[in-house]
């Protein structure tokens, strides 16, 4: 039993990060860069003790785990391209002009700059890249943010290895002291997130719990930047010639889609729209009962999830296509259900059926026409994705539908299935409330790193006194935007 | 008297600007570019009109709200410019790749959407920069946001004269209806704040009127992003090498400063930092009393100047340079005052000498070394801009003292006075709580169209059902970040 950081040590904590804020936010790009990949040499190296440990404690498998670690490291030595580049700094130059439309303009530099330390609440159901080691601690860091990182308690053995890892890696490598640390328990998150210290928070997880947060950090004396990604439905919309197509191969994809990982990923596919009278129904029945039973991720996720299914299983007009397990016994596994209902009882239920089901349970929703699917897409709550599988030769106005889908989600899908969220410049993984609690940002990607900045503009400063990527000689060499005059 | 809106006409005009919102963002950045001049070009044209309704309801001079009104087509053309040239967009192009490290990637592309129809508190201060045609409504428009205009109660009439030349002006040059519309009082305004139509809003005007906005938008059930501009100080710190150099140039610099526009901008130098003993006290209480009275720009502002000015008059320690005058009847005028005190007393009585004071009154504080310098700029709140005067040869670490400065401002100035804001690239007006509710935006300068944008990635999506500005045929010619394999 690992025990909760007391007030003490969590103040220790955030004295640290404070105090590392100045020197590490100073650092060449090109030095923080090799402490990030320093950072992911050292977890890669200790992965035969990682992955175990987070086998232990999250019942997912060695092959996801193993990947998921790859992604992790992948995402370090990114940020640490990210900094080589330079262009997240945003440098921008307006040169003085004395001609100035308004009247003689000053010389006025901006960059971004690190916005302090970052409070970092861990998800559970990816123990390494949305956890201790993941995207929003390396974005973070990248920025030249210290991280308090609140470790999920589903999976607290790792947490700590994991966290030791990174402060060993850190401290060889010549980090500023107190750059990164691990914390633990429910009440230590609250007090830290209300901590004056504390200047930006990001989160994984549940609505309730995301929310909860939320509101804290705005109702601080001074609110701060919270980056909350809670849950979505991640609606999938089949239209009647990509049924005709190809619709026995996309029951398959879509029963694999939902049931992989047990259902416990955030893009999750909730919902499939399929038209009225699809046929797919023992297609569908049979592919997700071939599915083999997963242990979910812990007993409290277990027992929500038996919840959430029986009370979606019992919304009159719900039919069970293929019934599953949700047993009393959490270490038995559950296999995955799949439930069917029409876009009607959709709309007249929406509290329950648009909400996310966390775990392995997806809906298939039948539409009777090209306006009934409209509207369900209408209907939707805010989403991380939204996908559309469509065919060569379209009857469906997808132009409409794309434009309804793009007002509601952060990624359109095309043909393919949500899960599966390439760390890359062009991802977006954020979308309006409630998938995410601020969708102007993303916390997978390159751009994930923009939400740890703070522009700050140089007025009249001498070369000597200016950050280095606003000077004239460009020590750097990071690009620069350059207004006004020669 | 001017009618508050109905609840029943801002239904109107929400649901207006709601069905606006997809046409009016759909069009070409070429197509908005042409309105935005349009409307430059109406509210330069009607000068003659607008100037004296503005002299009328805001008590400020000819020439400056000529200046204003100059400004303020200037930035609607500025933003003109930016969808020119179409960087705003960000479009990023990842291409996809079967060889991605972590398995086959998809074609992913990202493009910034407008976030949807914009609510705009207008302010005060600036009848026509930051009120219905001012920054926020530009940027808002730019971004393809339908923008409802709260006005200010200050200057009903010009409000609604200007609100009627921007419809107009839209209207006849082809706008879709609803993109832009003006409503009145203080229950529309927050009402307004809370519907689900209201996508994101800007406020510039006081802390706590600022806030009260914040946290009805914040605890929406979805919230939604909320950029207010509060209260800022914007302390001046002379070295003793500056002192020496030029000191009576500063006195009569920083009076001009602080006592412009009867101190009514929100980047007016609260505080004037001086070596103990620097012998100006003469030339500064000179310099104020020669400055003429000046009506605030309505009676309840001056009676909260007055209020203020007497509270912070009344603090111990706190002497009276120059008295200036804040009469019973607010018709008459204000005359600047000017008063003194020690960084000790300053530090002792935070609440009421780092608060900003609204109207003509500035403190000058003395300090007795450079630690106590430091320990001034380290006790600072948020600002949106903080001022430096050095010499060429400087004994004070000023690496040290603008690194304390720039973790508290916005803009960081040397040699320079804090008032007039160039709407230009690397502007930053925007400074940590409570200057701003969100540091990371800038509510002047180009830049500021960001707040309105939301972005969205398309994955595997068929050419023709891309936004404009992420095909490869790229219409619009726009900049595109392309990535991945060609």
């Amino acid at each position: 039993m690992i025990p909760e950081t007391t007030h003490e040590e969590l103040d220790t904590v955030l004295t640290r990060a404070a105090e590392a804020a100045e020197p590490f936010g100073a650092l060449a790009p090109a030095d923080r860069a090799r402490l990030l990949n320093a950072v992911a040499d050292a977890l890669d190296a200790a992965a035969a003790e990682l992955v175990p440990l987070a086998i232990a404690e999250s019942n997912l498998s060695e092959g996801r785990l193993t990947g998921e670690l790859k992604r992790t490291t992948f995402q370090l030595r990114m940020f640490a391209e990210v900094l080589d580049e330079g262009r997240y700094l945003e440098a921008t130059i307006d040169r003085a002009d004395p001609d100035f439309a308004l009247g003689p303009k000053p010389d006025l530099r901006r960059v971004q700059l690190p916005i302090g330390p970052v409070l970092v609440f861990a998800a559970s159901n990816f123990p390494f890249a949305f956890s201790v080691a993941g995207g929003d601690t390396a974005s973070a860091l990248a920025a030249g943010c210290p991280v308090v990182l609140k470790a999920h308690p589903g999976h607290p053995e790792l947490s700590v290895r994991t966290g030791e890892v990174i402060v060993e890696a850190l401290r060889a490598a010549g980090a500023p002291e107190g750059a990164f640390a691990v914390v633990l328990g429910v009440e230590t998150g609250t007090r830290a997130l209300t901590d004056e210290r504390v200047k930006a928070a990001s989160f994984t997880g549940s609505v309730p719990g995301g929310r909860a947060l939320f509101d804290i950090a705005a109702q601080r004396p001074k609110p701060i930047p919270f980056f909350g990604e809670l849950g979505s439905l991640n609606p999938v919309f089949v239209t009647p010639a990509a049924l005709e197509e190809r619709g026995a191969e996309l029951a398959q994809g879509y029963v694999t889609s939902f049931s992989g990982n047990a259902g416990q990923l955030c893009t999750k596919p909730g919902v499939l729209l399929l038209p009225a009278g699809h046929g797919l129904d023992e297609e569908l029945a049979a592919a997700t009962r071939n599915v083999g039973p997963h242990r979910l991720l812990n007993e409290r996720l277990h027992g929500g999830y038996c919840d959430r299914r029986a009370a979606v299983t019992s919304v009159p007009g719900v039919r069970v296509l293929a019934e599953g397990s949700a047993p009393g016994d959490a270490a038995e596994g559950a296999t995955p259900t799949l439930l069917e209902t029409s876009a009607e009882t959709l709309l007249a239920h929406r509290d329950e059926l648009l909400e996310e089901v966390f775990g392995p349970l997806s809906v298939v929703v039948t539409y009777g026409s090209e306006e009934e699917l409209l509207e369900v897409a209408a209907a939707l709550e805010g989403n991380l994705t939204a996908t559309v599988q469509h065919a060569e030769d379209e009857t469906t106005d997808l132009a409409r539908l794309l434009g309804v889908l793009r007002e509601r989600a952060g990624r359109v899908l095309c043909n393919g299935w949500p899960t599966g969220v390439s760390p890359s410049p062009a991802m977006q993984h954020g979308g309006p409330y409630p998938s995410t609690t601020d969708a102007r940002f993303t916390s997978v990607g390159t751009a994930a790193i923009d939400r740890f900045l703070r522009p700050v503009t140089f007025q009249n400063t001498p070369q000597e006194l200016l950050p280095r990527p606003l000077r004239d000689d460009n020590p750097w060499g990071v690009p620069q935007a350059v207004h006004g005059p020669r």
